[in-house]
């Protein structure tokens, strides 16, 4: 299980502002931050950014890859600013993302095959609605799949994002444990060993006490890795979550285990 | 998944001590702490009981049944123990329990029959030792299931007992992520909803760092419950695993999640 970060996001107020003055020291010092706490990868949300897309996009990677060299997430449902980011990007670039949502496949999805890079899919209907279950979760699997092979592009450029919505929901737990079963059926459904990758901090969206979101949170990323999730996106500084993910990597690698591992 | 305290066991000193010198108290003391610290169950584990085991093993069941109403489990591979337990018990008991070894499979077996109770199988060879992966675990089932019904058992009797092997041996971490497909597979190989327990603390048996070894149970035991694990034998002592376990039922509710189940 690769551990991504979901911290560089527009939400976090240092983020905003340094995206809103163009500093780039602030970024730089959280994407530093992500890779010493363990991130293998850094998602870089930049909301809509309705404003001079290009300009901040191109700001934002060229001020996390100044630093790092792990890849980066292109996280926007702006195309231009997808496409102004994957411009910027000297090392490796992964779109976040597309789905059946008309724009998207049409102005977000060519651009993975234009730039030749990774694309997530998210399990989503058309108006971004979240399918109530398992079974419509798949059925928006194999359209997705069909669209993305009609851009073009080759199958070990997929990357599929389930969607984990908070438990909170009337059936966010229900939803949660049918997540698991999706990831475990998508390479039978979609007929190879599809790479997946799950927000785990949706989960624990919303109301609640953040030291219980902590414990459910724990609970939930080792369920994740035994199905056999690809990639986890989360609050790479939740240093508890970050150790049972190592815990689970100790254990699902085939190598001998060691403790020198957690 | 219902918890099962391991922790009054032969191999802690006061509860060795008691059992020698015939104290109930230290035994009702620790049996009063486990269903306070979150235990549904309790394992009884006597060790061999090599003299006087009818008198032990009776007055083990009768100084943990006045103060605690949970279900007991008899665990020892002495078959008259077994028996005084199953004698003295007034309330629900289970046999921990029988495997392929031909002693327990003539003198225990037949007293799940004989009580009309509960028995665990456990998926070792014939000579107690662990089969090295999957299919030969399963392989065992289909043999331990078959000597299960030629005893003339009800198949509601059965729980299984895969047999955690501590990560630390040569393919431990292996055989861990093993446990979790014999436990899926199970129910479809046995032809019903075969009832499974799983010995948690087995994994961090030997040399380690404690709290490492807490990081790597509360990683594993989510895993067991996404697999449908049945029951999970624990040190209900380890408290955070513990709220892990009551996160992973809180998820795996059909019920609407709420913050109070954690």
């Amino acid at each position: 299980m690769i551990l991504v970060a979901d911290n560089i996001q527009i939400t976090n107020k240092t983020i905003e502002n340094a995206l809103k003055t163009m500093r780039p020291d602030p970024i730089q010092e959280m994407a530093k931050q992500c890779e010493a706490a363990g991130a293998e990868m850094l998602d870089i949300n930049s909301g809509p950014l309705s404003r001079d897309p290009e300009a901040k996009m191109t700001f934002l990677v060229e001020a996390v890859q100044e630093v790092s060299s792990l890849p980066i997430l292109i996280d926007t449902a702006n195309s231009k600013a997808v496409e102004a980011g994957l411009r910027a990007n000297k090392k490796t670039a992964v779109i976040n993302g597309f789905s059946l949502e008309p724009a998207k496949l049409e102005s977000i999805l060519p651009l993975a095959k234009k730039f030749d890079v990774d694309i997530i899919g998210y399990l989503l209907y058309p108006n971004s609605h979240v399918p109530p279950d398992e079974s419509e979760r798949l059925n928006v699997a194999m359209e997705l799949y069909n669209e993305f092979q009609n851009a073009g592009l080759d199958k070990d450029r997929l990357i599929i994002d389930p969607v984990v919505v908070p438990v909170l929901w009337e059936n966010g737990n229900i939803q949660a444990m049918e997540v698991m079963s999706v990831i475990k059926t998508l390479p039978d459904l979609l007929g190879f060993d599809v790479r997946t990758i799950a927000g785990v901090s949706n989960l624990t969206t919303g109301k609640g006490n953040k030291e219980k979101k902590l414990v459910l949170e724990k609970a939930y990323l080792p369920m994740l890795a035994s199905a056999g999730l690809t990639m986890a996106l989360l609050n790479v500084f939740h240093s508890e979550t970050i150790r049972t993910a190592r815990a689970c990597n100790a254990l699902a690698d085939p190598m001998i285990f060691t403790w020198e591992a957690l």
